[in-house]
């Protein structure tokens, strides 16, 4: 199975490089990074183990990329407006999609551009950021959970879960993508918004006990929209991934560092869309809905928009 | 009719300042200032006409001060705690409590710490700010409604209505002292809050939809609250404050004022008390909620509480 990773980042260039490491061929497509990564290659610290990846298959146009079985989505999802178009030369006849971005309907979105291709989901627990051009720290953790949108492409997601763990990625099956990606949203919808409204870190927003309640209440707010849209995550849910977060290294999440950096925000794919959904199926989301409507005017004072 | 203004900021300065200028025996009751208030008095800018007051009857322990027939309690109500002790040599036999306090339930506190003193309360609809040290800078309004928290001091309400009315005060007699209050936390709620969660002012708020949106949810939410209480607020008050606001010079509440200058926030009277006061009549308030917990980590990222 051959790689394409379109987004080379914290999340796409740390996964790519396992896969390569790991003897699998891997193209990357990098925009600015691209002459730092093709002169130096790829310098990913770890505590899984240190890579540094020389010769890579780097390019900085899709339409130079060999055709590969799999095409890894690691940009962000502020990339997807007109992304048809730019990840086209990559799809070819069977290539895979493997979207490993944060939010909602992405893959639905995927599939609806390219509908005769497989679309995998792929949800990234990992701590992970890029530290300069090709250079990336990985801080901890690193699992996938793996979810096929059609499941008639479980044995494909089997099969790249399989190389995934060969490559010294741990993998976790799941058989309800939809259902996956609420409860990967459990974690990044409170954590990701709060850190940037209240300019924080995970560390400090839990240790404080108005904006640990705040999280419980947003986590709350999750499951019922989850539930709303026919995807049952079990209240004690909310308690762990409090206590999970309580464990981790005090750490920025990706939005506060798209926010820190003056970047566009993932407002649409992590709050818009499943305000959206749930909205449909009547469920009100008030504080989600808050905070998104925080986080647009915050990113309207540093992008105008 | 004597006065005492406890608290000579940016309120009561210049209400203080009015009466004393209009003939009326005020005593201002000053900490910081008093050295600079002695010494060169107090200088009051103001659209409706600038002030300067020489040989101000100024004092720094409230002890020193001659009984009055009123005290205008015009510090923050940060400063509540403890409060009682602090005003007690000013309240004799008959003195009026005028409380120009905002937030919810101050006045009741008041009766309960002075069972046998009128107490009546201000919501000063005023844009003013201290410059510096006795100088004070009004910017536009200036509008008190004023009621009394028990009915047989109505007769006291009105005489003091009129005497501020003389000085050039502009007064609304109000009937309902505790409608009158939830009224005016409908500006308070979701203007001082915002502006420090968004570090902005009301201009920038009322400019962008995301935030004006919020604007209209919380003070659809302070409705809500004052409803279950007992307070009907019609719902256009929404909209007309809203059009008010957009008329407004930009203006930065005191919130935002105390938040940039590191100071304690009006939170507990202004968000916790109306809070509380809902909840027992069994309103969940969740944006409000959101907010005041929002006000209490960001206080703490600088005060460490």
């Amino acid at each position: 199975m051959t790689f394409t990773v379109f987004g080379t980042g914290a999340v796409g260039a740390y996964y790519g490089g396992r896969l390569a490491e790991a003897g699998n061929t891997v193209h990357f497509l990098a925009r600015s990074d691209y002459s730092e990564i093709r002169k130096s290659g790829l310098e990913i610290t770890s505590p899984r183990g240190d890579m540094h990846l020389n010769d890579v298959s780097v390019f900085n146009r899709a339409e130079d990329i060999p055709p590969s079985d799999a095409v890894l989505i690691s940009l962000k999802t502020t990339g997807n407006a007109g992304l048809k178009e730019k990840i086209a030369p990559l799809i070819h006849k069977d290539t895979a999609l493997i979207v490993l971005q944060n939010g909602l309907s992405m893959e639905q979105e995927f599939q609806e551009w390219f509908p005769d291709n497989p679309v995998l989901g792929g949800m990234c627990f990992i701590c992970s950021r890029k530290t300069g051009p090709g250079t990336i720290e990985h801080q901890d953790y690193g699992l996938i959970t793996l979810g096929a949108l059609d499941p008639k492409q479980n044995p494909l997601r089997d099969e790249t879960g399989r190389i995934m763990e060969a490559a010294g990625i741990p993998v976790t099956i799941v058989e309800d993508l939809h259902e996956a990606r609420w409860r990967k949203l459990l974690w990044n919808i409170p954590y990701n918004g709060l850190s940037v409204v209240l300019d924080s870190s995970t560390d400090k927003i839990m240790s404080h006990p108005s904006s640990r309640g705040l999280i419980k209440t947003l986590m709350e707010e999750v499951i019922e929209g989850a539930a709303a849209c026919g995807c049952t995550i079990e209240a004690e849910a909310v308690e762990k991934m409090m206590i999970f977060t309580d464990k981790m290294i005090p750490y920025e999440p990706s939005m506060k560092l798209d926010y820190k950096n003056g970047r566009e925000m993932e407002i649409e794919y992590m709050y818009d869309r499943p305000l959206a959904e749930a909205a449909i199926k009547g469920a009100t989301l008030k504080s989600i809905s808050m905070l998104r409507d925080q986080l647009k005017f915050i990113q309207s004072s540093y992008l105008g928009n």
